[in-house]
């Protein structure tokens, strides 16, 4: 199906439903109405180039296509920073404000399998979704080529109706998002980027959670993350074999799979599911009184039911109350297994005794822990029982982040959001990770928060979309959700004049 | 490389070298001498149409081609027994002699990934072994067609020379030895099939176990196995996701994954070695003083260092001997992981929490354990510690086997080693499997044994071989395996009139 064909029907796309803010001016609104479908084809376009991180999948094209995609946007300048691993892009666009924003993008996704999607990954195709509109999908629809195809949207207007920005503009775009983020610390210590930065009131990531009812959580900080494979081999270990031999020799022959069992067996409690490292919970920070009080409203607001059924599930661990699960979820660091792979992973059986097994695991990190620290005490761990043996090969990852609810970003957010009737929520701690540390962190120390409307779902997942079509009134569709990204450049510069 | 120009300079090849049997006649020794290349070309052919059973490759076309086999070979009649599985093919050859023997034939193979090997293994190139001689290197040239193509061809030699054959003969041949033999066990119960082999003194079944030496092991049992797969589902469990979620919800979702290593973990002691499941060792008979002493004989005339560099293995388990590691290896039941699958399995990670895990599992057993309690003992084991959810997918096995030193079927087997000069020694029981217990348990109770000279390896493994021209005059290439075939059929004849 064509786009265009498509959308010709769809003049009654109604920007109208989000009532305009005085501040964002008539002719910039119009400018993103009119770039609505150009949009969208840029979006499957930028879809259609997938970078992925870990499979060394256009990692330069990638950045190109990027950096491309700033400066037909209205950057000034725009640049590519070689680091170790996937280049990141620095952007700047200066009006000459005395505010300036800082923008952070991720341009690689999660890796996908045709086989499971039910169109395919790189076409983005425009699915019609009963009940809620049409949704382009496809792998970063949400996640998040879609919401930043927005914003970029929201700026080409601004050029497009010759209307300066009531902002200046810092934009650092990595891509490595996927796989933890190992080598953007690098980019962000460049001179040029971290002075940039260091003018900014703090660093906003454009998103698209609206729930199904209209509302927007605002987040107040996220969990880390550490993205680790633990190694068991008889080459390393000096004991079993180096390679995949007959099963039947077991009885005379150490396994390394066992030993991986064994290992492994050691990092959560007989229930499954708590973690057991030595000291994992040391720097653990309770959650604050005005915490559980935002945690508190979320679940009122949300519906236990529509989570449940999105992932399947009975019941939360533990058969605690969805209140009692949701404040665990924000406080409780985790130890997760994402996959075991060893020896024969085929149909049936086969009888080999496999010379080597891996357990993919990632660990989330609530403050005050941090990367470093849990890294060195999962190793700690493991040698202290006897398994220094077993490599611990540490992907990506990094600590968790906090945005004070009284900065100037998340006011800007709340603002905006208020201001178009909006129904809105704060989110105290998302259990997903992003590397917001990095600039909540030393040295920058900034405010950081995702924020936007529209609606999408299935990151990391088949059929991943992003609603560009909305038939309910109270959720965004493409354009609004441009146009929600002006209002806050409005806000922020409302607010920013005295600092953060 | 054509093997018609490899073997026309191979004009040498020395069947002199094992002195030939007053009971072979002459006519049928050069008869197998000419079919040598014929033989070769057959095995080459027979290898390129791989039956894989738990991949449901050439089920019917190999039984066909197996029925065939043997109806060249001078079987009088070949008929294919349907079962639940892969069919099975049963024939006849009466020759009217006083003495019947059985022969097992397997025409299934292990899997293969041609990636791993560096000619094609459905190819059978001939490939320069240095030092040894040339191999034919292709999925099942080992195990076992390439032993089973020799004995065929023996049998052709009799039917060419015109030479009656001094045993009566009854073949069964199954589809699915590599996953345990499920239904092998509905084509024995074919009454003809039961009555032919009832008036047996025997089963026998080709193989190719000389030693570098040129020492041949007779094998008077070996273990059963069973082949099983843990499943544990967060679908089946109730808890946890029914699909595969993101990995940030580990916090408030039980995880399949950890409940599989949590199972595991309670089916081995801490060491990653010594089975315990309940009530395992029950039935475990010691070895007897012969057995030990059979074993003390093996290991003495084997060599550690040889066996160790073969499988890459620097100490045997628990730091034993090999004397010890030896008894450990006939003696012990053995729960192994040959393989582990659950979530992401590619390289790096990737943030989800799987519904699914699958742990591959052979577990061996020995005299008196059997098949069905063992099978019950594990699923009792699991239930009992709360993990009944756990599918326990049983794809394949049996109960051991064991036969008298003083059948006439081993006794046949030394005395045509000895009477050929080939050094031999007693095999008390092989830690690999093979569904003898069918011949050897209930209701048949037949001896049963493996038989061959030639060496080959590789079996389960790349690059699979078998010698068919030998450097070594004490090891035997491909004619002299075939006439050591007919050898063992004149011993049979003449030890098997007093009954078994």
């Amino acid at each position: 199906m064509k786009v265009s064909t498509l959308f010709a029907a769809s003049t009654a796309l109604a920007l109208a439903t989000v009532p305009a803010l005085a501040a964002t001016p008539k002719p910039v609104i119009n400018a993103i109405k009119a770039d609505q479908m150009p949009a969208i084809q840029r979006l499957r376009q930028w879809i259609a180039l997938p970078t992925i991180a870990n499979m060394g999948i256009n990692h330069q094209e990638g950045a190109d296509y990027m950096r491309q995609l700033a400066l037909d946007a209205g950057f000034q300048q725009a640049r590519i920073i070689k680091t170790d691993g996937v280049p990141a892009v620095f952007a700047t666009l200066d009006s000459g404000a005395p505010v300036t924003l800082g923008v952070y993008f991720m341009y690689d996704v999660k890796h996908y399998d045709p086989a499971e999607w039910s169109t395919p990954p790189l076409d983005a195709r425009l699915v019609e979704r009963p009940g809620e509109g049409k949704a382009i999908v496809g792998r970063g629809a949400v996640n998040q080529k879609g919401p930043e195809t927005a914003f970029l949207s929201a700026l080409r207007a601004f050029k497009t109706a010759g209307v300066k920005l009531p902002v200046n503009l810092v934009l650092v775009a990595e891509g490595e998002e996927e796989i933890g983020s190992p080598n953007f610390p690098q980019a962000l210590a460049d001179p040029e980027v971290k002075a940039a930065l260091g003018k900014s009131v703090g660093i906003f990531i454009p998103g698209a959670d609206q729930s199904s009812t209209g509302s927007v959580s605002l987040s107040l900080g996220a969990k880390g993350v550490i993205e680790v494979q633990l190694i068991s081999s008889g080459e390393k270990w000096g004991r079993g074999p180096s390679k995949d031999i007959h099963s039947s020799l077991m009885a005379s022959v150490d396994s390394p799979a066992w030993r991986l069992v064994k290992a492994l067996d050691t990092l959560v409690a007989d229930d499954g599911f708590t973690p057991t490292i030595d000291g994992l919970f040391e720097k653990v920070a309770p959650l604050t009184d005005r915490q559980k009080q935002i945690i508190a409203e979320e679940v009122a607001a949300g519906s236990e039911v529509e989570e449940k059924k999105s992932i399947g599930l009975k019941v939360w661990a533990k058969d605690e109350d969805h209140l009692t699960s949701s404040l665990r979820l924000a406080s409780q660091p985790t130890v997760n297994i994402q996959g075991l792979v060893s020896g024969y992973t085929g149909p049936g059986g086969k009888t080999i005794l496999p010379g080597r097994a891996e357990a993919k695991l990632d660990l989330r990190l609530v403050p005050n822990m941090t990367f470093e620290d849990t890294v060195a005490k999962l190793k700690a761990h493991l040698a202290k029982r006897g398994y220094g043996d077993i490599e611990v090969k540490v992907s990506g990852g990094y600590s968790p982040n906090e945005t004070a609810e009284d900065s100037v970003l998340i006011r800007a957010e709340k603002a905006t959001l208020d201001a178009a009737g909006i129904q809105n929520t704060m989110s105290a701690r998302s259990a997903g990770s992003w590397p917001g540390v990095m600039f909540t962190g030393d040295p920058l120390r900034l405010p950081a928060g995702g924020f936007g409307v529209g609606r999408g779902g299935g990151a990391h997942a088949p059929n991943e979309w992003l609603l560009v079509v909305s038939d309910n009134p109270k959720v965004a569709g493409f354009a609004e959700q441009a146009k929600i990204y002006a209002d806050l450049l409005y806000e922020v510069a409302r607010l920013g004049k005295k600092g953060r």
